[in-house]
């Protein structure tokens, strides 16, 4: 196990985010998919769509549940997706009674994807708490070093000097429109997916659109207008996001880089790598890991707007090229903010005085 | 001329798009950038940083003034950017006294930058207009066929049925979407760039923002708070907007290519391609063209996010790189909104009855 | 006209490359489809399976053909590929009973990539006489600076000394890999389309094998064992071969530029750009130009993985994306060897004797 | 762990490929880092360079050795690559006599990148056998099913009628490629990695190449004229050769999920996947598996581009960039292969008789 750099053995020591990489750990998968389950089955009595104690019945058992993660692998292996042999362990513990009202008029989708956003709900919100501490900390640098001289550079070559805070000032306003675009990104992402097997809730009948209000409020979601599960320009603009804040820290990685280079001497760091060739040698190596992470973030958004070409009312392919890349996204983002932090934090320097 | 397919001798037939090349052809590119030098001397004089008659002077020469295209060409292979030359065009017509007024503190960034934005301006300005008339055929096909029946299919295979109505509105939200995403991104990118050297407007000294916000209200753009010459957050994120409505558009093509299958017959469209070798073929060349240009528009908003790595004061690797980019990304766009609308406005039936 | 920067009426003064660009100009385009056809009705002649007279007249009558380009950009338009309106063209001018026999037994694809591949193979010797002439430059260098001293350095920072001829050393030993590969790609790539309206020449019966060999010889390409227009690997394979040449030249221009800053020194260099803001620079323009195309080509290759697949007999949508990719990617590669070509001869010194 | 598709939890049931994940195991990674550390001891040895009896004991040591992980990430972490800590751990073991004769002379990059060379030649050669598996499935079903009839289609209509052995032999002929392009590719990936800090083995002098040639011959590796540590472009040409297999086996997938529609009904499938909301569904989950899987491993190819900007002796930054890269590539390739045989060895039926 641990193939991507995150959750690498030891790369994870230099990309790892533990933070983020919880909300896609396997637990917290399966944890927010039955909590899904629980909500659904409550929601749908509170309708009076399925009875009380099925609901009650349901919902206690779907919590803690423990899942055979062996027997998920091979149900996944055979239905291309982990939602039937998930229901049927979860089936499996239930009275014979209750086994109908698990999942009651609901697909694949529904659970997978509101369980996705269920998990992007606190990943977002440290994203915008780190972005707010890199941040305060180019704020810090600025009125440490901010008067300081720094010749400006353009096309690689001596142009006229500039101050510290002037080049500050260039790596921080992006970051604060990253913010802007969050919180106008969160309400469009952070939507309950619910439509049953077409979209369209055909189980429920007139009942849809109140359970779809009701579940989607219990879950601290927005509601959707209509089932999104074909519709996956919110999770593409997501993507996209993570590649646009990944590439403003992976310039100021790429500066960090030149600035460090010797012969120019512009910034000093704490903490750099060492080789193993070369003792005296300081790496500056989170400023290369931010430039790094900044193309597989590019890389990897180009290929979200892939995924967008889904076709009828659900495409496994397309579907599945985004579990592919959602998640690896995610732990670019919080590994290139994490990594700006902690090289930001070690700046011992910056300029001239 | 005409390598790629927006401008191909032929190849335009089906891809292009005049009304937003028209903006993206040299003759508009020059005649923003000499209206930035024009709008910029007006406003220096309003600010008595240069005298009157030399603005009065510089203004009316640049209206409308014939630039030598191969002394451009040459002078931009030889500067790397065409702007040494096509300021030394235009001082070449001005009396001596006026010479230094024409491009006062600007630096090539500023005209090419502004240039941009001054053009994206309409361009964005068309885009929503298509986006709503595309919002609006949708709406016709609804009202027409809405009732109709139409098999809902999941991963290919048949589901259970759905309504034209339930298909049509997985095609609609997402444009609907796109529509207040572009007016969240345009005040982020309709922005003056003017930053001078190095970003800092160092030859206007105090006087720099006074004259940025002047010049900005003159040109219809937001004022910066600074100069955004290597702050390229906006442009990318405009690109992957435009990746975005392509992947939208080009799901729905995905799906009338597949409605239109012999054997399946959801749809019934006029006009679609004829063959050369069978004469009974009717192609669904506009739902393919779509999936095309979705698939080309990830491709290029993708390499958009490697432009993110702007080094230093200015790169020229990543500001070149989005030279290579950001037209054709808009013409993408274009062809995918105006093919969208040709497509639908052709729909004879759709669904069973 | 000229949207991309390969043809954009300045930008082509740094990125033009009209040795390439030449045989993807609309002119070379149309000669190549009516050589073809031409070819093909010679060859079915000496096959008996057209009249003689039909042949001679079709074929004359395809030489030096003066086509409408106006109506060819509407019939594209209007049937989704040129080679309709192409032939109706051709047809026009021939008397009735010759008319069958133009473009007989073929279809669109065989015209079309048959031209692709006509023209791809002057290019491919161009590319190979590029390689060899940015090699015998290296060797040159190497031969006047090679045992100068340069700082070694890794992860951006001085590690040990090692001389200029190191440094050239990787730069040329992927050049010549480079030219192994392409030898091997050849005869892949320049292959004869022909099979007709679904790949199977059904309208030669047992002739189409004996004619498809004769052409192949005639045209001076490789005979297939299968019609390939539904087998884009090779395609593939080139542009991806591409984007590695590029690849490589990216490096060698990042590496220049990194030696050109101001306090490192490394190399000297003539023709610079020169800057509107600053006439004291001098910009290592070409260094940078090679980085901007190397990531370029990268992106356009990344995108041509995705033509490959390529549904059934023909995908419109997956061959019109070959479309938006192939000839730029042609041109991207020709810039950076131009680029290269030019950078490398006018170097001036390189480390430190 | 497991955040990737290929070694997740449960989607690894549908994705995983023990076969290759093996190799890209650390376990398999360690043992390669220690194989090459032995091998070079014993090298250096038997060239007179160091002791006998230090690099047996240098061999021995290395031979099994149980790393401390967790001290291995924390070491990554540090450092921004394993080796340093990795060396430390291996030499804390040896007496203090012995202990400057282990990785004497090396640099990370030669432990490292020679670690993925000796892992890639099994890999590659079961990339090879699969292949030969595929193509040996194809000809079984062409033998059972060639003469059966099949509508042929040309952008997604009816054409003309072809044979099953048609559509077989578009799948095959580009497979039968890949083979010949791996003879290819592999005695240009599978080299030694030796060069020392700067490339140059500075630290053997005189004895470099001979150290070299002795080292690859018992690796079974081929040597290299030079340390290949900033030149990528096999490493690059390798992961492009695995987007174009897995793109023709997704042209593959494409295919069989259009004919396994409802209503055209050209293949019948065993075993396709179950539906939490629809029981009576037969998915063809393999199909657009292998579409999934051509997508994302065109991305990843896309990106390994973006790391041939390998900037000086040796770039942090994209050397990082290939460890994002490389591994899932391989498990992609890997993956889309397994994902071939099992469908392809699951059809019934195939066109009509």
């Amino acid at each position: 196990m641990g193939l991507s750099v995150f959750d690498h053995p030891f790369l994870s020591g230099l990309f790892g985010d533990p933070e983020i990489a919880g909300h896609f750990a396997v637990e917290a998968e399966l944890a927010a998919m039955a909590q899904f389950e629980a909500e659904l089955a409550l929601v749908q009595a509170e309708c009076s769509i399925i009875p009380d104690d099925a609901a009650r019945a349901v919902a206690e058992h779907c919590k803690g549940f423990a899942f055979d993660i062996d027997a998920l692998r091979a149900g996944t292996g055979r239905d291309g997706v982990v939602v039937p042999d998930f229901v049927r362990q979860l089936r499996a513990g239930l009275e014979d009674a209750h086994k109908p009202y698990l999942h009651f008029g609901a697909t694949s989708q529904d659970v997978i994807d509101t369980a996705l956003v269920l998990r992007l709900k606190p990943v977002l919100d440290v994203f915008d708490a780190r972005i707010r501490g890199v941040i305060a900390l180019l704020d810090g640098l600025e009125a440490r070093f901010g008067q300081n001289s720094l010749m400006g550079r353009t096309r690689m070559q001596d142009a006229l000097p500039i101050t510290i805070a002037d080049r500050i000032a260039d790596w921080r306003a992006p970051l604060v429109r990253h913010l802007d675009r969050l919180a106008e990104i969160r309400p469009r992402v952070l939507v309950l997916q619910f439509g049953g097997a077409v979209g369209t809730l055909e189980k429920l009948g007139a009942d849809g659109h109140r359970v779809a209000q009701a579940l989607a409020k219990r879950l601290g979601l927005a509601a959707p207008e209509k089932a999104w599960h074909s519709q996956r320009d919110s999770i593409a603009e997501l993507t996209a996001w993570l590649a646009l804040v990944c590439g403003s820290l992976g310039k100021i990685g790429q500066d960090i880089a030149l600035m460090a280079q010797n012969g120019i001497g512009d910034i000093g760091l704490s903490g750099g790598g060492g080789s193993s060739a070369m003792p005296h040698k300081v790496n500056p190596v989170g400023a290369e890991t931010l430039v790094s992470l900044a193309r597989f973030s590019g890389v990897l958004a180009g290929g979200g707007f892939q995924a967008l070409v889904h076709e009828q009312e659900r495409s496994g392919a397309a579907w599945t090229l985004e579990w592919m890349i959602v998640p690896q996204i995610m732990l670019t983002g919080g590994a290139a903010l994490k990594t700006a932090e902690t090289l930001l934090g070690g700046v011992q320097s910056m300029g001239q005085q």
